[in-house]
């Protein structure tokens, strides 16, 4: 069996499982954000009154935080009074941050886990060892109601990585080259295990990132092996995990082998996620703002390559620099080293940690006509404001490269050092 | 005459003017924000072309910083275009902060100017000895074009503070004691001079709030003549200002005297301005929502008041509390001087400097039947989100003793050591 796998049988109290069996799983973590007020409906019209599990239940106040309308004011709202009535102690309100986010900073992600949030990228606990994935609210409900959901067990496609990254080249490129010679629909309802000699040389910040856009091949989930490295970050935050691994004997439904040690910097370019070219070719581009954030690309490794290119230099007055922390404990701890300063020194607008801009809710929409680089990790038109705007995708040191110039650029030409940062 | 007076005789090039006379004054300074985009569409309408003094003109995008919709994106986007085609140099895009704040950060707010700004809590300028005073589009429109307007000359009312003031509390307290007493509309079309023993105490910051409140009065302008604390805080920021001085045989419309020696807490109670009580009388309410922040209080000295309170603590979790800097020279100070992490560890949500929920256009809505506490200026119904709101309106050491206990309560109990900040 896959260690995935094992995780299912053991969710699903059973002694095995294999690829296309549909097996009902008890959720070791289910969590709900503000964007899924109709989970709490649907509980309700299931006939729900208290929820299965509420020390196993989390919500998530992120894609709102701070409310920008009065009905996003008053989901909010609905949320607080539902985990009051329910016993839910678990409720990150809008002074956390990315759900994603918050499930690293508090050893909620770790081995052994079953996930389930109602949001696309919780694949992102695929890099620590846990079987994450997204649903809709309905089947969020059902979790709420009864503790479990169905899942049918997916194949697993190994995608081994090879070589060392070039300096400006980092696993938000990979990801992105990756997905451009799959295709966005490569992986669907697979899951996508990273294995290879490129992992001991990347922190749990960009294994996060590689993870998180497994979702972008439409992957059901993703997965990591837990190592030194794994262990290493989760020390002093969660002891009590299993690690599960995977048989010898597994077949992969697909092995792939990536070598990275010649990739270049890669963007997306619109209006898909899998538009990808090397960066080089439409530098020059003019941006009107550039977004450093989100659960891809908005953490402190994310914040220290992007001060570290703008360091005592000023972003072009052409263009506007979004930087959103992707929880306040991202926002101290950047502060602490004097990330936070840096960028706002240097002309960033520092925005509250959450989802911001990246889902075209709030807080950095852009106009028609106007173009955006970002962190993030989707670019369908409408995204983050007008659908007659254009979205490119890249790593934070690509967006930060862009800010100062005014336009896209290799961010390679500032010989960032790579700064591992794993506390 | 009166100092103001002699500020507008000057810009109307006349050697003397007098009380209730239309004068015809050049400007020093005209501003526009993002929530007045129709002031450029007037000025084209009335066959505008090229801006009569680009470097006497400012743009600010703050009310919408970011933007949080398509539209209030275009907006921005049509503010910068404009600013490029009249060579506006002085545009304060999003990374900066509330107009009035940004106004003084810079320096451009001081002595004997004649400052014009399409926001109603210009009067703020009168910290400054400088006439400050908020239009509306069309007026701001015919600035552009001509570089004047006219002016109505005000009668000047002055109001006499005198004692000392008990800890917790503060110049937000004083003046809405005043504006409880005398009235939402006592100073319409009037100007509002603040002299007194009081002022001594007084740091530029508290003075900004008790002028940028007198257009709670209905005030035109307001004054405070510049001592030595107004030119040790302009010091290395602004040099060629000339200060004037009141004749001694002014003859105001009114003078009052208020002694502040035994004056408690206060707070401005739903839904207007001139509601005020003593804190005391609604302590013990519950609160959803403190907001701390704006042209009123959301400066290096409020923080620091709300930091020494929060300090080591966590707000109520019934509570969330939402802290704006005023500026990013503002939020790059705070952090310096430690206030940022000690109220995000005590579980505030920092939000971008600008104006954010204070004007109900986002990031920080409430919903309908919830309780605001605001260091901000306005308790309106809907001001901030839903008309069946309640917004009350508190110094910022008053809005984080409430966020620490859920509840109103008076500052006084934690003895907060007033703390001067005028560098």
């Amino acid at each position: 069996m896959h260690a995935l796998e094992k995780i299912l049988a053991k969710a699903a109290k059973k002694d095995s499982v294999r690829a296309g069996e549909i097996v009902n799983c008890e959720v070791d973590m289910a969590g709900v954000n503000d964007l899924y007020l109709q989970t709490i409906r649907s509980f309700y019209e299931m006939g729900g009154e208290k929820v299965f599990a509420p020390q196993k239940t989390i919500v998530f106040l992120d894609h709102y935080a701070p409310a920008s309308t009065i009905i996003q004011a008053d989901n909010q709202k609905q949320f607080r009074a539902f985990c009051r009535d329910q016993g839910i102690d678990k409720l990150m309100d809008i002074n956390q941050g990315v759900c994603h986010q918050i499930m690293a900073d508090k050893g909620f992600s770790k081995p052994g886990q079953l996930i389930v949030i109602t949001d696309s990228h919780t694949t992102t606990n695929g890099a620590f060892g846990a079987f994450g994935t997204g649903v809709g609210a309905t089947e969020l409900a059902v979790i709420l109601r009864t503790g479990s959901l169905w899942f049918r067990v997916p194949e697993v496609i190994r995608i081994n990585l090879e070589g060392e990254l070039k300096p400006g080249v980092y696993a938000k490129d990979v990801i992105l080259y990756i997905i451009g010679k799959m295709g966005a629909d490569y992986a669907v309802y697979k899951a996508v295990e990273f294995t290879g000699s490129l992992l001991n040389q990347l922190s749990m910040s960009e294994r996060m990132a590689l993870c998180n856009m497994t979702t972008e091949m439409g992957a059901k989930t993703s997965y990591i092996q837990p190592d030194e490295i794994t262990f290493s970050y989760l020390k002093d935050k969660a002891v009590d995990y299993e690690v599960f691994e995977t048989d010898a004997d597994y077949q992969y439904s697909a092995e792939l082998t990536f070598d990275v040690t010649d990739l270049g910097t890669q963007i997306a370019a619109p209006h898909s996620v899998d538009n990808v070219f090397p960066l080089s070719e439409f530098e020059g581009k003019p941006v009107d703002q550039a977004f450093i954030g989100t659960c891809t690309g908005g953490r402190v490794q994310d914040l220290a390559a992007a001060a570290y290119i703008l360091k005592g230099r000023r972003i072009n007055p052409s263009t506007r620099l979004l930087v959103v922390p992707a929880s306040s404990q991202v926002l101290l701890e950047s502060i602490e080293k004097g990330y936070i300063q840096t960028l706002v020194d240097a002309g960033a607008t520092l925005v509250t940690p959450g989802c911001a801009a990246c889902l075209g809710t709030h807080e950095g929409m852009i106009a028609e006509g106007e173009v955006c680089i970002t962190s993030s990790n989707r670019n369908f038109p409408g995204r983050m404001g007008h659908s007659k705007a254009e979205i490119f995708l890249a790593s934070p040191a690509s967006v930060a490269a862009a800010a100062l110039n005014g336009h896209i650029t290799d961010p390679a030409r500032y010989l960032v050092e790579r700064e591992d940062h794993d506390e």
